[in-house]
């Protein structure tokens, strides 16, 4: 059970970092989705933490807000 | 050609990252492996930027070295 637990906190929290670093520029999905090439209903999935990216997907996402992806401390 | 630079950079760092924070306790692969369920040879190309893991995947790598994955700031 714990293992389901750590990914779905790590979709759930990266999905809930992307959507804050969009809105925080008021960058709708679509427009995300445009300048990524990444469809808007799998950005919507991602920010929700119903998908499971790969770093791949993930790092265009975090580009596109002058973001990348990093191991950092639990605690 | 920028957003495969892009995944290579994120994928090449994250392996590096769980590659250091995997030898600072001198835990070998196959000891990982044995930890977190994943294979030692996904492990390696993971940590050489071969492999192109989802978020659930590395986040049990992370959590293995009570790490998280985050998004940070580029500069």
């Amino acid at each position: 059970m714990r293992v389901f637990q750590i990914e779905m906190a790590a979709r759930t929290e990266l999905g809930e970092q992307l959507r804050t670093a969009r809105t925080a520029k008021s960058l709708s999905q679509p427009a995300l989705a445009a300048v990524t090439g990444i469809q808007q209903s799998e950005i919507s999935r991602i920010e929700s933490g119903a998908a499971n990216p790969t770093v791949a997907t993930i790092s265009r996402l975090a580009d596109a807000r002058e973001l990348k992806l990093s191991l950092t401390p639990q605690h």
